[in-house]
């Protein structure tokens, strides 16, 4: 491959939100140029990206002229068109993730299946065409409460996910065809990301621990070190390299996992990119994600992985009951917690519950970082001006 | 202030090197608009600011009217037009540093005057027109060999400074208005950076040790933490602290020492903006020098700066020989050595000595990111395509 650094190769991004901008910013301190590939010029991105493509990442055409453009390919966010993303592979660009392991991933019907294919640890499920299909199964005694279902396709942020405890809550079935899937007795979530490298090279980012708000139904906090045994981790690290080798894709992949109350370890879903449950690596791991990406599809030599420091990673969403231009009331109050690093993603318009930025706090103790992370959550609150 | 981050605001940066670039970067992290008035397109910061404005950093009207683009303005460099900028803070433009202290520090004599008259230790001088009136002292018995001449103004990276031992060396002597001042007998080269902020908050980050090049009369490689006695560490913060208060100035200054072989520390030369010898704080530190700037013009509380890692920081420099479009000989080689973080500035050009990049070296111990920087510095030679 022709040098990436100072020259005029250029890395197609898509899309452009906080993920596509956390890898430009990687990107920029190897002086490697980012096209992206987002209808919006108002995008996380944007104003650090080398060039805007302005184009939708679901159709053939923008996707493919996009191609044109640039020298090798990544995305974003999982939802976008593969069968572009095929025939630019066919051509001989270079596109990573693999669009077929993306074709698999963005289906959660295919990932589940891949998993009980692969004797890969997941919860039993069934797939559905839709609403009626589930009322049926329910009806036949085939499905009993409670059941998780989740949207096949076009999920994120915990949007696409019912969870179904009883007859009262079948109000909430989603019309899509779904997974359905038993309920595990969750006692953690974990997660892994694993990258890979054309080289075949693999390598795991530290186990973290992942505190969910249930009201948002959306990553609260996230803990690194998490608290579970070498043994766990040991699985998961083990799962997270198997799941990443037999899919054959190249760059990083998140693999969510849930810890039952027998500590067992179930796959939960899995991410072909950057990944929320990533972020405090910027600042905590002697490699972040985003640098990890980067050599993965680049095919460099893997970074090291290791932890520098504890850490907690909070999300800052958007507040209930405001909608509009952003304020980030209390920011310059929280600047004063000691460790507590700001990424303001750069969305302008907040409306409750959006991913408007996150904070990582570092500390030399995870109870320490705790505790500035609970400083930091009571006193930011993501609002509209007024 | 208006709220900076994801807002109209613009942060106006004079000009577009690495540094700037650097500060860029940290912007970015909370969606902080930038300007950047530089010559050229081809700077390392075009890629990542948000937009580069043409100009003349050193011309009145340049810069005067870059002023009235932005928000508030700050350097990369101290050799920029002060007269527009004096204009600009009377106008009521937010200017850090005050032009008052980029005045005084941009002119090697001032400072050194600055420092004899608040009895802050730094090596005996006297001011000369010129090479002639240099040769008259010398002749005089006035100015005794061996002494260092430093050119007043413009100097930078090594460039703009004698030493003359004896009197084969006086054909090196500068033609420009100069300080002469004694050759101090160095042990170590030492550099705190200070950051104060509008509401008078100071900060230093921990002290660190140069180890030069005789070749290049450069920084080969720095080391954080430094090897000295506390007690040491303790004066030189309270040097860098006295001068950044003394100076009324916001924002960072670097403050560079010399210590002599009866641990006596003079003052050598300050920077009132981000510095090479702060480079390694990107990673190594909680908080960088680049955020910490941000922190301090913006009139956020400054961020802690313990040390997170133990780190070498090498410059990568254009090998002798080579002068053309740059090639990083030996990078994806590079990218092997553990905890080895590369920083690509994006000159397009490279030549002899010329600083095209940097690499923080991150270990758990001092001695181990030697090793690991050594073979860094053994492997990558910054080179033409030929």
């Amino acid at each position: 491959m022709k040098q990436v650094v100072s020259s005029d190769f250029k890395l197609g991004i898509m899309a452009g939100g906080q993920l596509g901008k956390m890898l430009i910013l990687a990107a920029n301190n190897w002086d490697i140029q980012t096209y992206v590939l987002d209808p919006s010029n108002d995008c996380p991105s944007a104003n650090c990206c080398t060039k805007l493509i302005n184009g939708s990442i679901v159709n053939y055409d923008d996707v493919y002229a996009f191609g044109q453009l640039v020298d090798a390919i990544t995305v974003e966010i999982e939802n976008v068109n593969v069968e572009a993303l095929r025939k630019l592979k066919q051509e001989g660009k270079i596109v990573h993730p693999d669009p077929d392991a993306l074709a698999l991933i963005k289906d959660k019907g295919l990932q589940k299946q891949f998993y009980a294919e692969h004797n890969l640890p997941t919860s039993p499920f069934e797939l559905y065409d839709g609403e009626q299909a589930i009322r049926e199964a329910i009806d036949n005694g085939q499905l009993k409460f409670p059941f998780v279902q989740k949207a096949r396709t076009a999920g994120y942020d915990g949007k696409g996910v019912a969870v179904i405890k009883d007859e009262s809550s079948l109000k909430n079935l989603l019309a899509a065809p779904s997974v359905v899937e038993d309920a595990v007795i969750i006692k953690k979530e974990l997660a892994v990301t694993v990258a890979r490298n054309p080289s075949g090279e693999t390598k795991c980012f530290p186990i973290v621990e992942m505190e969910f708000s249930e009201t948002a139904n959306l990553v609260e906090q996230l803990i690194c070190p998490a608290n579970v045994d070498a043994k766990i981790t040991q699985q998961a690290n083990e799962l997270a390299t198997s799941i990443i080798t037999e899919l054959n894709m190249c760059g990083l992949l998140a693999v969510e996992f849930f810890l039952d109350t027998d500590d067992r370890l179930w796959i939960n879903e899995v991410a072909p990119r950057p990944h929320n449950s990533g972020h405090h690596t910027i600042e905590a791991c002697v490699t972040s994600q985003y640098e990890q990406h980067l050599r993965a599809i680049l095919d460099f030599p893997l970074g090291n992985t290791d932890i520098i420091s504890p850490s907690v990673m909070i999300n800052l969403l958007g507040e209930e009951g405001y909608t509009g231009s952003v304020n980030y009331d209390g920011l310059a109050e929280c600047m004063k917690v000691a460790g507590a690093k700001f990424h303001i993603y750069g969305k302008k318009e907040t409306r409750p519950f959006r991913k408007m930025g996150h904070a990582t706090i570092l500390a030399s103790t995870l109870n320490e970082a705790k505790e500035r992370a609970n400083e930091v959550k009571n006193t930011l609150k993501v609002k509209a001006t007024s």
